[in-house]
């Protein structure tokens, strides 16, 4: 692998608590917030202070850690952390690797010694270091599967601001475009949010990789003129038949990707993949406020009356996803029993 | 057909001139400009004072009266009032209709006799009046596709806000809910320009129509789950293959409802079929500013030093069209031989 040096953290544990990059204020503002406890962690992610599947679960996991600290002192400390940790479980429903942080930081949790703290944030940094070597080594395995003078879009954000840091998707596009692969780079704008406009445009020309917007609705049109052979996004939760959960809007790709022949791709590490869940049709689907669509930046746009249904993310079947593409490897035409000897391969003792 | 009053009039001749509802202030302001010259009345088109294919045809009539008026006392008044038509059809290149209307009073202006400005006036009255009655005619051959208990998608705004009245797809959708026909009426917000709920929402509920906003992105995670059975749309221009060009996004659609079996149906009336075109990738699709796409309402909102691409228009090739819906009758599944085949009963004569 290149060498790549971050440009900016959105996450990073300093001296003072957790510090997180207020992904709301982006583009137009670089403003950092400290956190002191695990409840004001919770509402930052509830209220998308800090979004994106694995940035969630790095944050939850030090979240766990302030918790430790904030309660160590007291007799029934663990039972304050634990239900700290059930607050911080629900500030989102969607992403699976926010329940698999903090069931990693609960079994470490049960295991402490000496020093809960050091030990508990020795976990959420192991957790947040491994995120980052995935995304390294997800950047390879994608740019492995990219012809030279290919043009690819993505969609929301699956960047460094998404992950512990170098991304999913754009971990995948980074290592691509240092390959010299890439003639040009799409972002989708990515209503209501406009992640992709604000935030995947901010991290590519940090990182002097340069974007052309479109809006969501201009894909497929996009598509028909030949002017991109690859849909990279990355993922909320791959269920065990490898239906994949992603941003709303991914599935609508998706279906212009197969009609065109474009190639679909899913990067997402293996602590996005949940095997407990048979199939994408029994993930919840966040619905949030509908005033994120009815208006925008804090502006109402549309018309006074009118309602709106605000689903956050969508359900992309396996059967549209050409490359599922983990830190272990890439598989094609996911399915479930692909999935099953993937992950069995992996753990071969369980 | 069932009576209808309209709730506003956004083109209409008055004794100071022409009255344009200024459509880029709704739905937080009702402001009603006039006009006295052609050239202000182009520069009203260009930047979507007005928009949708009739409603600029019908604009650019009535702007010939105002040249005319103008002009008719200088010797050379019909010279001038020629460059006048030229610069209103060159006000925007992708909707026929601007065209067609201005052929029609360009052959009106070339047998005028002793009232040149009372004929021309009378030729863009009928424009007008012709439009409305078409639109209501569509409305009722739209609607006796649909099933009761159907819930509908519509997208940008082919309304009467886009048409001299009542409107083409709206017309549809205005004719079966007066039937008691739909459960529900979904409009796509419609990036950039947010016609769908600035301007479709606005104007459905002036109608007492409740209307539920989705971002553009969620349309086929909306037929996914079996909510809508039909996308209703409207056209700037139908080639004389049936290839439909039109907002773009409408082609994402049309590819969204294919996958899921969800019929689509054009509403457009004749002035808006080009049979002098082969097909839709022979028509030039306007790009707009990227600005558009940049920001919102004036803000910017993309990340700066991104850019952006803007087409303001698709190409939905007929093969994706389930039915197109004009004022004459209904093509179902429409080709170049089918509408040969419509336009010469209609003109047997020619």
């Amino acid at each position: 692998m290149t060498e790549y040096t971050p440009t900016f953290y959105a996450i990073e544990w300093t001296a003072a608590g957790l510090r997180l990059l207020d992904q709301r204020r982006l583009p137009g503002e670089e403003v950092y917030l400290e956190f002191g406890d695990a409840v004001a962690v919770a509402v930052a992610i509830r209220d998308m202070v800090v979004r994106g599947a694995p940035a969630i679960g790095i944050t939850a996991a030090y979240g766990v850690v302030l918790s430790a600290q904030q309660h160590g002192s007291h007799a029934d400390w663990r039972s304050r952390v634990d239900q700290d940790i059930r607050l911080l479980a629900a500030a989102r429903p969607t992403a699976v690797n926010l329940v698999w942080a903090l069931e990693r930081m609960r079994a470490r949790l049960a295991r402490v010694t000496a020093e809960p703290v050091r030990e508990l944030l020795d976990e959420a940094e192991q957790i947040h270091g491994e995120d980052v070597s995935a995304n390294r080594r997800m950047g390879v395995h994608g740019a492995n599967l990219i012809g030279k003078g290919s043009s690819v879009l993505t969609y929301c954000n699956a960047g460094s601001l998404a992950t512990g840091g170098y991304g999913t998707a754009l971990g995948v596009i980074r290592t691509a475009w240092g390959a010299g692969k890439l003639e040009k780079v799409f972002a989708c704008e990515t209503r209501p949010w406009l992640q992709g406009a604000r935030l995947t445009a901010w991290e590519l020309l940090r990182d002097d990789i340069p974007v052309t917007l479109i809006t969501d609705n201009s894909a497929a049109f996009l598509m028909q003129g030949k002017q991109v052979q690859w849909v990279i996004t990355g993922a909320d939760r791959v269920a065990a038949n490898g239906d994949v959960i992603n941003k709303i809007g991914t599935y609508q790709l998706a279906v212009a990707c197969r009609y065109h022949g474009v190639k679909m791709m899913v990067a997402a590490p293996l602590s996005t993949l949940d095997m407990a869940t048979p199939c994408g049709q029994q993930v919840t689907i966040e619905e949030r406020p509908e005033t994120e669509v009815l208006g925008l930046a804090g502006q109402a746009v549309a018309a006074a009356g009118a309602v709106a249904w605000n689903p956050a993310f969508d359900i992309t079947p396996a059967a549209l996803v050409d490359y599922l593409v983990t830190e272990e490897g890439v598989i094609a035409a996911p399915d479930r029993e692909k999935l099953a000897a993937f992950t069995a391969a992996l753990n071969p003792g369980s």
